[in-house]
């Protein structure tokens, strides 16, 4: 349950920051502002959930320590439940929030979405799309897994994977507009519906080959593995 | 009598440098710029001052801490005394220093006042400016109680709560400005005057609420406890 | 010897990175890069110089280090001289490499030096560029003083501190340019010469009277103190 | 094998997300977030896959460790191999992604290289570029020996090594594009050819003389050194 509710908030802040920053403040912060929010909200909540669940906020992230064989099948199941949930409930307060502004129209201004083709910022194809979210959900794994190690520095987990995340946005969004997370590709997609919703299984495959690629490359011992 | 200058030298620092930014310089770096001024005030005076009295420099920090059960009451109002005191100063200084500039109208460029409706930088409106302040006081003190936990890596918690405040503000400046602390909107407002004034009770009730609802969770250990 | 050495590269490190944002780089970084490029400096030096002389790389942080009674009075100037002599080279080597540009003039494009009046990027008077200067040091020195005392957590001094400085740059560029370092001014106005040489003594006296107050007060234990 | 594998994944992630900044994001993110990509691809991969190697993911960086005695002459190879393999295998990536993009072309768009007179983004000089990439990768070094030595706080060394290449390329992209890697250089250039690929002995010999400058300095135990 403490899980559960750990994984539900900050998947939810996630995504009403980072999708935030984009609807609401777009414009004025630039696509490295942007960056920057969903970044920091990995920082936020490693410090704050954490100590409670891991921080994973992400379903591929989960998928990826299952292969790794760091979490049980049973629990990936709850953490995507919780994910899925949260990033659900902070497009709802998004779509609130965007809605106070006269003039906003979730049709021309979206809530975030992540798309290919017509749906990709800058126009991309669906491969160019699918071949960026398997490699950067792959080397976002090969980090959380390093740097998660019980070896690893206390501490720093959280401000390199989230500084990570806000790496793979600044170089990403005009291609796909960056999900390597099932669960953050889901809530907007779920409000905007059409094409964010057709497109939605790009979102869920390619970062789930991308994390267990990286999983199954640490159990080969090739990369920063558990023990 | 050090608790109450560490608080009041925090809160300056936050107030002159997080307003300052938007009055001084807003034009030249952006609302991210903005956005990291804030979050940075917290980096700097959680090292600075922090030892002393642990760099709440915020009346709703203060009041979840209170709530969660980690400071007593009496300790509450001698925080409250020393933020506000500090807010007003800082905002004092930075209208000095502001009004060196020629052309400089505070009726015009404002002091970095929080606001709703025709005081929201993106016209948000009241219920929307009120959910966002309600929810992203919530969160911040989800990761202030989670990073402050006896248990939690010692260090952190200074980077990951000035980060945090960092990302609400790249989101939420649109919409209210960004609060989320009471003594921050106090001390503008009380120099700007007007709707500043009258739009206050926004920027201490929402916080309010959000940060006790953050405390009232901790106690019922669904979230980050102190032991 | 050795610390004379790292309080030499350290220092031009510093002028040559944060002034050479300013002159090779500021129309396409901005004030927020330029405020980023001197904080970052800081972090830099401090991981890398910082065993050896505590990575001052600054006259005022010396001279508060000294009335703070951290510091010997003869280990201060040879600080001093180290500081002043890193930042000539600095500035020497920046204006050789601004130089390689087609239609580089340091009487028009200058080389980051700091000024008030019609030397103030923003038109900022004497008065407000006096109080800018000796508050943001004064608040410098308390973050500096406070993270780097003995009970402090090891190795964040250099990344608060760095941020610190950021923060500073965020708001301040526009009134002064931004000094809080009498020998980060000195090094520019050297070669810029005119306004820059005659405005010089402010970003001398007024960041030794905000570095002397915040170690005075260090003294009188009212904020951390060393012990 | 271990160590080949992390080199390679390592500065792959560097030319990937800091060349694909500047190509796929550069008008969007402009040169502070192509800078901050570049530093943040090192924050990433020093907690990713720095237990394994160091993460060097720079043959200058390799070199100088070398210089310095910290590493053997065949290892230096080893590490050699992987990087100019990882970087040629990300140029590779990232030009595919970009194809992905209707209208981009190489020959106009480029992919990240580096250059001096009509191949520097600003314009600047042989001389100028050569000079900046001789000091910028020796004060490189200075931080990576520095923060990297035995007695260095434990698990900063990727923040501050990372946070000081954001530094170097805040300033430095007009000059250069910034190298301070061979690798980095050598990737782009052989799909881009032509001027990037007879410029490409500056960002080989440069770089390597700055590291050497600062490996050799250690040794005289002038700078950090390991013991």
């Amino acid at each position: 349950m403490k899980i559960f509710v750990a994984e539900l908030i900050g998947t939810f802040t996630l995504v009403l920051f980072g999708c935030g920053a984009a609807v609401l403040a777009g414009e004025f912060v630039g696509q490295l502002g942007i960056a920057l929010a969903f970044g920091l909200s990995i920082v936020a909540m490693a410090y704050g959930i954490g100590p409670i669940s891991g921080c994973h906020i992400n379903p591929a992230v989960s998928f990826g320590a299952f292969v790794a064989g760091r979490l049980g099948m049973k629990d990936m199941f709850l953490y995507w439940a919780a994910q899925f949930a949260g990033a659900l409930a902070a497009a709802g307060a998004l779509y609130l929030i965007a809605s106070g502004k006269p003039g906003y129209d979730i049709a021309i201004n979206g809530l975030g979405q992540n798309g290919y083709d017509a749906g990709s910022p800058g126009g991309y194809s669906l491969a160019a799309g699918f071949l960026f979210e398997v490699v950067a959900t792959f080397l976002f794994l090969v980090v959380i897994l390093g740097s998660t190690a019980k070896n690893a520095p206390a501490g720093f987990a959280g401000l390199s994977i989230g500084l990570t995340l806000a790496m793979i946005h600044i170089a990403g969004i005009q291609v796909t507009g960056v999900s390597v997370n099932p669960a953050r590709s889901f809530g907007p997609a779920v409000f905007v519906g059409g094409e964010a919703l057709t497109q939605l299984w790009l979102f869920i495959v390619a970062p789930l080959i991308g994390a267990g690629l990286a999983g199954f490359l640490a159990t080969l011992n090739l990369t920063v593995s558990e023990d």
